[in-house]
């Protein structure tokens, strides 16, 4: 699906580089002489920001670089020495991206140090850091048949400049950081302390956000996964809801800034009657608020299913007076417990009712983020990582590597963490979400 | 990943057209006034045959019509007549369609008369067809939950200007072809003899092939959903290989003319030491052919894991003279059973060498077609057939309905017949795959 | 597994029989002369109720009767009115069962009349009915090939001779009671009251509940699939537990009286390191309690994975005075919410030691609930249902219909419903629990 | 599900036992003195081989040994040496059994030698040996999350007094031998070897056989998962048959000499018309021959679904003389081609008769052999593990451990390896395939 019809930030910033590359690219693509073979990327090609244009329009598509092995590279493989970070929350496919760096390093460029930063940021200040483990295929060999990070991961804000202090220690040469909004905005702040320094160190992104909300990118690393299995809580609530008499199903999904999971899962189920998420504004009360609209669900159709990201706090507006005197909880505040809140709400909308309804509340959000990547994304990390591992053998940094369109380009960090990645509520993407749901605006 | 690097043809077939629009739409996109909605899309909204050009370059990019709902209608809803018909072999996301399909229309634009014709084409034969099924909500409520095709498919080749007689005599007034390439052509020729005869019946193609080989289409349905199982199967062939001294795992996959099931499965399994594909040829004997190859590779591994398209046997080249002497089955004529003759080959050169292997040989083809969609098929899957009912609401007649770049798309049939997608060996995403694989030409 | 070694009930009842067998079988047994084939069961084949005494033990083995086809019926089949129910919370396999008697009864019996009651026995109760839905091969088609139940479920209790007034007034012949211990509770009322009346009409049970609690009776249905699905939780969490430093995944499991699932999922998984069940006390505090014994395990292992089965609120024994002076929940009212509980308490406990910890809590239930049942449980159902129309067809009543030590039974639901099974914390499954997680007494 | 009614062998083998146990257990079931604890088992304690008996039989049941840890140790666990072999073909569990052996003997018993051959008694055989693989807790940490085997697996013979050479030029005290039919003969062999030779080596059997065909067993390791998978190649062939017109799946499935897999897939899947095991005897020609029952079936209903055990060649009887005038392939020596045979015959059956019909033949064996353990098999696999370290910890030898009716017990492999478990034609378990299939004699 297309999911970001106008990103709301220009790209201006050219792409960074190291410098000159002195050293050929040992990468065999010519091997055996008169055979057809495949091209190395020349930097002059691009991925068009924009893919749906309007007829006759004059205006000339914004490029990025595309990603790809170049033919020369900045750093000389024998004695790269390459550090690989992974933060934020669980997604799948991780170890995946891990070992695809770990698996082209070895085996193509054949560099030979690679280390794991244990938990995140956290493994590079020097306060707080257990030891980082060597890589090698043999290590990474399996990882990819398991969720979750054999890195681990963490959260947390670090001081910039001592990062920096200990990338220079380990006289570091690359760093991979595979994380999401905190992760992309540190690793531009490493890149800039880095640059300021002017160390000749590569710091290259990889976006993975379970909530799929970052800038420019199709699609991040463990997005397709989430979905497959958010389908399958909301399948579960749909059984849940079609076995009561006025059964309600509802489901919490992950999505704190935008709703795109929520969304997807009820494309993919095409059994949601309700799918609430941070980007489209709506009411409990009133006649077209939600709780009206379950009720005549009800009446017609005897249950219901309900999906909420867990942002949607922000979203609830203009609570009744009656219900919403003085010191109530401000919704925008209710962080992952909306779910909770509404489960709440509906219940004791019917009890004042008289009306008896079963609700079952399915938050499924830990059982998601650390499954397995399925096969769509395990060809993404796949991708993924090599074309991060080219990226930074070629001397970019400060970019992150993403699919834009369906071709894998450099996206500037400075651009890539000026906002977020939201579900436009007047594009095609959401019509479908309402196609699918029959909603009619709840506000 | 970006698999149709260079399209080989030229859009140069206007979007057809029934005519004018006399109806407006009954589609809710602004059903209260004040509050930010979807819109319409504009006939001229286009989209990009290229999103990945190269920076400087001043060709005009050519683009495709935009699909989505339409303000005016060519069809007055209340009195239309439709009929669906599924065609080819099985594949995931056949009855997720047809669902959306009668969904759209029965929810959205309250059309009342739809049909499903019976085994394809056979069912709009007069001298072999079974009476249609009536389709409803009721009907079609619970179809996405299996796989297969609730309609039934067949393949054959029927009369034209029968079917057309048959439409006509059922006063159709839209036609959805579901099916892959020989469905597609048979709704281009069945388009052309309407227009011939100048009767405003529309025809609307969405693209099912399991290989994925429609030309400008991202992916084709049930794609995503086949990769995912051959990936499984690929799994297994990975354990019984490193289970055995020698083991040697080999999996057929699905891929007539294209081998986009096995090169994704390959680079989504990360396992594979040789993917054999229709695009690239390969030799089973020299030093540098498949055998050898193997042989190199059990030496220094222990096992080897091989994956073959069907459609391989055009692929395999220049028979040693010893072991092809005259009478020899033509290896592009071995069809479907190019796995079977590669099992065959593999055998016999390690027990002429003396050298003990094991051998085990996995087909999973009839598992794959019919296990039901995925969640990211399901998806593209209900936006298909949403759009193809959108385009076939307006009068659009003669096109497929495709997302292309992440955007859905109308493609003239007429475009989208003149040749297969195929695996283009100088490019990206087959780079990808000897990446994955670390294969050298076998040739 | 063997999980009753002790059963603390004597079955001491006779089976009930409505009367003598008038009918013929149509059961086609014997169709054609001369050919070996299968038997009519007899009444006097048995099955052992203990299957391992001990060697010289002279005790006579406890016998229950022998379940299987008759040969000659109480009921005329051709003008027999059958009901189901199905009651309770959701629990795979439910549909299988319906399935089953359905086709039991249509294809081998040639049954014509049978209903599916709505929604437990409420759809019983002249006051809260909806009509019953008239059910046959066409309708239970396709129905095992999804979770919950197609006649809805409730709890909660109804008078039971207005139960019965409506089971007359049907002229309803066969009761089948699909349910836990309340509906067994429930069916043996019913019997008994439709005894009082010397009204010829069998009530057979068939023991559901996810919880695994059902006297006698091996394994009920659905229990299989429900430990697969907790296996995923716990995998899940163990996931998350070592990707995080001092990770702890907690995972709630059901179970209100007896910890199957709990123990079952936890030897399944093998990754658990503390098991929690209602059957065997423990401590949070004090040295040997859970809260150092996770401290401890941390230091060494740096996770932690604890199971807890909802209903261990009243194992929880002896709180420390400090930390419970008074006011203090008391734990055997925490019903379902033991997981929460003991969240905040691990996370009280670290907090105040100012050790920090990452604690990911999951509570799977609904999505456990609701899925389709598994193959092994499938067959399990597939046999409790056919042999729940044996068994009322030649007029046994007040029995459920259950597997024993591998063969199906008849047990009086007056026993069955004496208690319910429980883990013996002496037994050995067990001491294969503690083998597994390799935990100390929490107390 | 009750699977061998009427074993025809008798158990008059005593356990066979190395001598007098000399060491305590470290086992740690009473460390803390004053609690309930769970208990040692005693060589007294029995498992009743027939738990169905009649009523008022007077017969003596046989008893079996029960297994479980024994209080007293006939080896030193300081200085125990330790062999686990594995053999035959994959089956799911393999590597489970290997971690909980080892788990046990680390961290229950204290064992600190074990080792792995390699690829089964080929490992053990000096002429064709690679070296053996050391284990401990870390190196089995994650297999059990694979399928497979991680110390490889082979078949044939090999002399039985070198590898007792072996055994006992490496010190061995116990040996582990995790396989089918083949193995436990072979393991029986080499006990026997050394007990002429007065060799204190134990030798422990665990029965490993897809066909789940080892006499006393309930059910063999892996035998669930693989059930579980042949129910989706069935579902795959029941979508594929009622897609198409006159639509045949056929289905091959594992079973040698017994067609529990075919039955037991059959039962779970509850779609299929025809199931054809060994042990029921079938014809293809005739009135009653399978070729016309099917066609009666497609003129009734459309479709069908067939599933048939790989050994049913021999179960093939009375070929027409038309059909089969002199040289025509013996039917008992097809082996696994079975299903390639059958085939053929049904394709020249309908061609003959000019009906024309689809089908779709799926041979699922290497994709379900080579899965991981589903939950209820990796419980099994636990146990087995962990009760055959018991029973070698405690001397015991030329037996194998087993389920029975639920319970675990030793069996000496000299009775076990008296026969194989079929089905019978004539019980309970058979008759439950024929009231899902409905099928009628095919004779």
């Amino acid at each position: 699906m297309r999911m970001s019809e106008k990103p709301v930030v220009q790209i201006d910033h050219a792409i960074h580089s190291l410098g000159p590359c002195n050293y050929p690219s040992p990468f065999p693509l010519t091997t055996r002489a008169g055979l057809r073979t495949t091209h190395f990327v020349h930097d002059r090609a691009g991925v068009a920001l924009d893919s749906a244009p309007w007829e006759g329009s004059e205006a000339k598509p914004l490029l990025l670089e595309r990603a790809g092995p170049r033919e020369r590279l900045f750093f000389n493989p024998g004695v790269t020495r390459v550090a690989i970070v992974t933060c934020g929350g669980l997604c799948p496919g991780i170890n995946n991206v891990v070992r695809s760096i770990v698996l082209e390093l070895s085996y193509r460029y054949r560099v030979q140090s690679i280390v794991g930063i244990r938990f995140g940021y956290e493994g590079l200040d020097p306060t707080t850091r257990l030891p980082p483990v060597e890589l090698g295929p043999e290590v990474v060999n399996r990882i990819h048949k398991e969720g979750g990070s054999i890195l681990g991961v963490s959260r947390g804000k670090h001081e910039v400049s001592r990062l920096v202090d200990q990338l220079v220690q380990d006289k570091t040469d690359i760093l991979f950081a595979i994380g999401g909004d905190g992760t992309l905005r540190g690793a531009r702040d490493i890149h800039q302390e880095i640059s300021r320094r002017g160390a000749p160190i590569a710091v290259v992104g990889i976006p993975k956000t379970i909530d799929n909300d970052v800038l420019f990118v199709d699609k991040t690393l463990g997005f397709d996964t989430a979905v497959e299995f958010a389908r399958e809580a909301i399948d579960a609530a749909h059984v849940e809801a079609t076995s009561a008499r006025n059964g309600i199903g509802l489901v919490k999904l992950m999505g704190r800034d935008s709703g795109f999971i929520a969304a997807s899962a009820t494309l993919a189920s095409d059994e949601v009657n309700f799918c609430l998420v941070p980007e489209v504004p709506f009411r409990l009360d009133g006649d077209f608020g939600l709780l009206a609209s379950i009720e005549r669900r009800l009446a017609q159709r005897g249950h219901a299913v309900i999906v909420v990201a867990e942002g949607c706090g922000a979203a609830l507006v203009g609570q009744d007076s009656e219900r919403d005197p003085s010191g109530n909880p401000r919704y925008s505040s209710l962080g992952s417990d909306i779910g909770v809140h509404l489960r709440g709400a509906i219940q004791e909308y019917f009890n004042s009712k008289k009306v008896q309804t079963t609700l079952k509340y399915i938050d499924p959000s830990y059982m998601i983020r650390s499954v397995r990547a399925n096969a769509t994304d395990s060809i993404l990390c796949d991708e993924l990582g090599r074309n991060a591992v080219h990226a930074a053998m070629a001397g970019k940094t400060g970019v992150l590597v993403a699919r834009i369109h369906g071709t894998f380009a450099h996206v500037p960090l400075e651009a890539a963490t000026l906002g977020r990645k939201r579900i436009d509520p007047d594009g095609e993407y959401w019509r479908s979400v309402l196609e699918s749901t029959g909603q009619t605006p709840l506000i």
